[in-house]
């Protein structure tokens, strides 16, 4: 069910069920003013939630990790994600968990402990981070000269919403007639690109950084399915000259799963289309979301929930 | 002149005059999902904006370099400025001018160039960084164990909203009982806290670091306080150890003027209380306040604004 209220994405803000119209935050919210904010993205497909209890883990790790503590628990968040893909009526859908540090409650305090912490969750149709034709042909990837943020400076494994050196280095791709970017920290190894992890394949053999990447769902996924499928896969230091040698690449993400590259840098990979491991996981990993892997059916609206959202249309 | 409905402040978004409570972002705008933003404050003294057009300036200079451009220029943006303070009916106030990537004109685009970007301005009563008893007694600043994010990877002289590290060192600083916190980089120099610069006294010097470090304006002011007063100033590597020998140390914000410090990590500076030259400094910063150094006045509403905001109270 649907309301054309709801019509462009149904979110949680402040308490309340919203359009995403009205799903805003103030100007002086520390998410916004300090970047404060930890995040996770589940998606839908087909009706069900993949790896739903995963993505709460992580969204809690990194709450955690920031002390950021909104008033709904972990029961709770499940349950507003659910209703919110509900309300949008959204089969296939990204769907969002924020929780920020919000605004001092002692005026003119600034200490992050003085904040009352709130969640924003929301569910808006699918996105792909790289356009579905673009992982047709296999996506173009630009090697930054922007070094990744240091782990140390700013962990990566507690997803958060400061892009700027990933934006940076989007700027050169599309700069260079690129569609996306991967970065390399300042020792020269490769890390991930603006909202993915990379992989690179040699001789038959599967690896993803172990260091300035977030710890990606996609990617434990793809770990998995290597493993289903007796492919060798490694989590390992990459120096960037692998990307010289390596047969395939490609990038995972929640936002469109398992994307091919065809070029990386300067070079064209195999016959400048994806590669066969590459499409190989990308074929299991859609076709065993098909068969059921991980999912969580997304509860329908109850009576009450129902009546509410007519009332609101 | 004020109405009520402004007395929390006056804002600026998507092209309209409203009251802060009015005053928010979509949440998925990118300024808060990539935080794809630049920004700047400027403080208004008793009437007066103070260097607006140097922070104009270095406004003009982080939009440039992060390539965001919102449809008003800089004369708009100054009379924008202007009119919230008017509004807001403040004599000393805090006065944000913010510029963000917005989002994608095209639906589902991840282009930071299809974005439509816009401006957000607003007047909010005066702040204090450290707030003034603190700042009477000397701060007591933390040295954070948090490295401080590489000018490589993100440009601290393109004012910005990526605090992650930064606030960790804040919650260092809070759980050690400190007021505040400094950080160092990698490389042990250094650099900045959350939301000012550093200046250290050795032998009646002053000196500040040349690394990752905003190139703020209070610094600027400071820098020339000191030719005037005749104390010998330098922009310079510090490294972590000088802070084991040096006499003094205060720190710098548009948002607080001149803060001197007691205490620094484990040692107690002088007699615990601020040292000569950083008092000195402070007297001198305000006191030229006093006589309008720098100072724009905030030109009041005109006729048609004031009847405007009187329709809307």
């Amino acid at each position: 069910m649907s309301t054309s209220r709801f019509a462009d994405g149904a979110a949680y803000v402040r308490g309340r069920f919203v359009p995403m119209s009205e799903a805003t935050l103030p100007v002086t919210d520390w998410g916004f003013t300090r970047s404060d904010v930890v995040y996770d993205v589940v998606h839908v497909f087909k009706g069900g939630f993949f790896r739903l209890e995963d993505h709460l883990d992580r969204f809690e790790y990194a709450m955690a990790g920031r002390r950021i503590r909104p008033p709904e628990d972990r029961d709770a968040i499940r349950a507003i994600l659910h209703r919110c893909v509900a309300l949008a009526g959204l089969s296939d859908a990204y769907v969002a968990m924020v929780a920020s540090r919000g605004r001092p409650r002692v005026a003119g305090s600034r200490r992050p402990a003085d904040c009352d912490n709130h969640l924003i969750c929301y569910a808006i149709p699918w996105i792909d981070v790289i356009p579905k034709d673009v992982q047709e042909r296999g996506a173009h990837v630009w090697i930054a000269s922007t070094p990744r943020v240091p782990d140390a400076s700013v962990d990566p494994t507690m997803k958060n919403y400061q892009w700027n050196d990933l934006t940076s280095g989007l700027l050169e791709a599309h700069d260079e007639g690129f569609d996306t970017a991967l970065l390399c920290d300042a020792e020269g190894f490769l890390t991930e690109g603006p909202g993915f992890n990379v992989f690179i394949v040699k001789d038959g053999r599967v690896s993803t950084p172990d260091r300035g990447a977030l710890h990606g769902i996609t990617r434990r996924s793809v770990l998995e399915l290597c493993e289903e499928l007796g492919i060798e896969a490694a989590v390992e230091p990459i120096p960037r000259a692998a990307l010289e040698d390596c047969d395939e690449v490609f990038l995972a993400t929640t936002a469109g799963g398992v994307m091919p590259a065809s070029r990386i840098g300067g070079r064209i990979l195999g016959n400048d289309r994806p590669g066969p491991i590459s499409a190989r996981l990308k074929q299991v990993y859609w076709a065993k979301h098909e068969e059921g892997w991980h999912r969580t059916p997304v509860l329908p609206l109850d009576a009450d929930e129902k009546a509410a959202a007519e009332r609101a249309a």
